[in-house]
């Protein structure tokens, strides 16, 4: 018998947001799994072929905590059509003590999106240039604004470029990221405009053939790729990643499994065993990628369990002091 | 935005029992696996061994069914002293449509415990003598009690025995199988003792080293080894899988891994290649396992996530034609 919370999306977004708070809880999940005693088997995957979806299940034990996270993101690409988002799920949050559940997060994909935002940010923050005026991001869906919002924390840009292969809902996107954040933000027509154009560029599409070609790149220029997180998913051309002065990833292991590292290495960009920097390292100050501002530097994520189990725990204990959310008796 | 139900422990008890309805869904679950086109991915486990503790998600989409579960089951092995129960967990059920949330089966593991005792009644209806005057079980914990009950569906035995490492435990589980069965039981003194007078043999404990001897054979027996589920589990003699006349496993990928037949395989009693029959095999009648009255025949059930899908989605059918659970928005 365990006495435990539900939360709602509605309850969630109340009590966690894109900010300097939520921020320093992913980058201390960063900082953990830099220190390597962080526990986070292989990311589970289940392929619903049929009626094209799948769903991704994620975990982290971060030792010293009290409380770690399951998450669950479906991903079904049908659903656009049928008038609903193609990712939801939800969390479950679990003592570390004794295996109950403490509380589950109905965020259909909410936290999710905040969690990959700011990561997003942590990248930036230790590796773009300090003086950014322009950024760019390719993709214009929800993750898109995520993004460049979650940028906003780090560096005080003034303008956006955005490519989409949905030239309408890439104005959209300029449109609401423009609004939101007070700058100017223009729609472009192919992604080497964003690219050439911009001192950091933010990937966040689910392409199998690279969107951005190695010619493209310019002394400065910091790249973070958030889209790939499947073995066919590929945004950066592989000579990028061995052409850069610095690549970073979020995890090497998943990255060399499902992110951009996976295509270097089979392209022959890298040799397989190439060491590569994992971005707490840069958080911890143990390591630095970026040494003058004419390199060009490269972040690779592909999402981590560590991220959900930080999430999650913030939006629980935003609840508990906001007395948020409903008891359930189970 | 989602509509779900959450269905607590209690409301679960009242939907889902150890009947023939169960049963049935959880052979479907089986005939399923056999076919070949179920989509199972392996155990994600996370340890936590700091406090004793691990958890294990297992999921399965079964090609033509409109949800599927995934099942979070941690186990906390200092939660005894803590006056709480090892097992607990909890079951989401996904449309396979949309990803969407379609219930939340906050279930402790009770699930788990009915799904576990069903697949070994369906081993013994496949694989036990048709007559059974007396089966045993090794372990004396709540699956030792699920094991004998579910077998009571599809065997009319009059006498259990019951051996556990703690006699006082094994006496008491002895007492509550007789007053719940209406049969004569007894807790014996050694493994031994239960294997020889049994037909049939259930073990049910996290043992790491064999409880059966391959000596204590006798004709006619039938062994269900449930308690195996991780590399380092091991209840039966590795000469017991090279010296029976049939051996099956609910999925041989995972036996090999995690079950009876990774210690056969390492002790060189079977080669690692060696072709074995699967529990649904025998149920869709593709293959007999037991050809005679006198066969020596064991199973070895480690537990899938197909097994999850079927309960679940029981469980959440029963519990809406009950008007069971609460609606929640998200």
């Amino acid at each position: 018998m365990a006495d435990m919370l539900i939360l709602t999306e509605k309850e969630l977004r109340d009590c966690v947001a894109l900010d300097a708070e939520a921020l320093s809880a992913v980058e201390d999940a960063f900082k953990s799994l830099a220190g390597g005693h962080v526990v986070m088997p292989p990311i589970l995957r289940l392929d619903v072929e049929e009626h094209h979806g799948e769903i991704d299940v994620k975990t982290a034990y971060i030792p010293g905590l009290d409380s770690f996270a399951v998450k669950m993101s479906p991903g079904f690409f049908d659903n656009p059509g049928k008038g609903l988002s193609s990712t939801n799920g939800l969390m479950v949050l679990f003592s570390a003590h004794t295996g109950l559940v403490e509380a589950v997060l109905l965020d259909n994909g909410y936290l999710t999106d905040v969690r990959t935002g700011l990561a997003g940010a942590i990248a930036s923050r230790y590796l773009a240039r300090d003086e950014v005026e322009t950024v760019g991001v390719l993709g214009a869906g929800s993750q898109a604004r995520y993004q460049i919002e979650a940028l906003r924390l780090v560096r005080d840009f003034s303008r956006v470029l955005v490519w989409g292969r949905d030239r309408m809902k890439a104005e959209q996107c300029a449109t609401d990221l423009s609004s939101a954040l007070g700058v100017a933000a223009t729609a472009c027509e192919h992604p080497r405009d964003v690219v050439r154009g911009s001192m950091v560029v933010v990937t966040t599409t689910p392409a199998s053939e690279p969107l951005i070609n190695a010619d493209w790149l310019h002394p400065g220029l910091h790249i973070t790729a958030m889209g790939s997180d499947a073995g066919h998913k590929n945004e950066l051309d592989p000579a990028i990643i061995g052409a850069c002065d610095a690549f970073v990833c979020d995890t090497r292991a998943q990255s060399a499994l499902l992110g951009e590292l996976h295509h270097a290495i089979e392209a022959g960009a890298v040799p397989p065993d190439v060491a590569v920097t994992e971005l707490g390292q840069l958080i911890t100050g143990e390591t630095q990628a970026r040494r003058g501002a004419d390199d060009i530097t490269v972040c690779d994520l592909t999402g981590t369990g560590a991220q959900d189990t930080a999430i999650a725990r913030l939006a629980f204990q935003k609840a508990m002091a906001a007395s948020a959310g409903t008891r359930f008796e189970s």
